[in-house]
């Protein structure tokens, strides 16, 4: 069902500064693009079949801006592609897993998406992830 | 130089609990490994090309007991597979990185590891990984 890692995303407080780093260690920012809808600019670093995605929150009231307070920069979710993102969760909310979403919603480039609640996986925000966009 | 995302730990404080979420998911537990260096139970979960391994103390003393006081249950580091650890190293220093090991050193398998600080990569613990193991 759960086919790769689509990408893993990190909470920080400096986009810039937080892409040095990566790429100092030879990982290249293949763009950054800001989402009007999460209230983030995000840099896209390819690693292997997945990707880190930078998120730096751009409004106080930014989701990304209230975990940096609840809990400093990290990583503040995990991302999975599956085949089938409702078949998912049905089967996460069956197994009686926290989901955050009735049903899946619209995520960037018209993927669907929705979120599982990190008590219910060991403290990690869980995001499955259908569509095409890389 | 960075060839993968090789794994991604998490730190969890019930194993058997955590666990339980992947399955859910559709992803196996390869195996659970006590591994008494770092004072952790680890469960190995393939996901494509990488996997989680579940990271729970067995001992108040173990850093990931540490963490969970700290920060709570979540993602405890990300660990990158590199051709050249000792050159990955020596990067990461020249660029100013807080690297946390002044030289290579044995991990599992008989790999060779060093970490940077969570403080120069937007709160990430990064491990660096040369080795066959998977």
């Amino acid at each position: 069902m759960i086919r790769r890692v689509h990408h893993i995303g990190v909470a920080v407080s400096n986009l810039e500064e937080a892409t040095r780093a990566y790429q100092a260690l030879g990982l290249a920012v293949e763009r950054v693009e800001e989402v009007p809808t999460e209230q983030v600019r995000v840099a896209f670093i390819p690693v292997g079949e997945t990707h880190i995605e930078l998120l730096e929150p751009t409004s106080p009231a930014s989701p990304v801006a209230r975990f940096l307070e609840k809990r400093g920069p990290g990583v503040h979710h995990l991302c999975f592609l599956v085949e089938d993102v409702a078949q998912a969760l049905g089967l996460a909310r069956d197994a009686g897993l926290s989901v955050l979403d009735e049903k899946p919603r619209m995520g960037a480039g018209g993927a669907q998406v929705c979120f599982i609640h990190p008590k219910s996986t060991g403290g990690v925000l869980v995001e499955l992830w259908q569509g095409e966009h890389a």
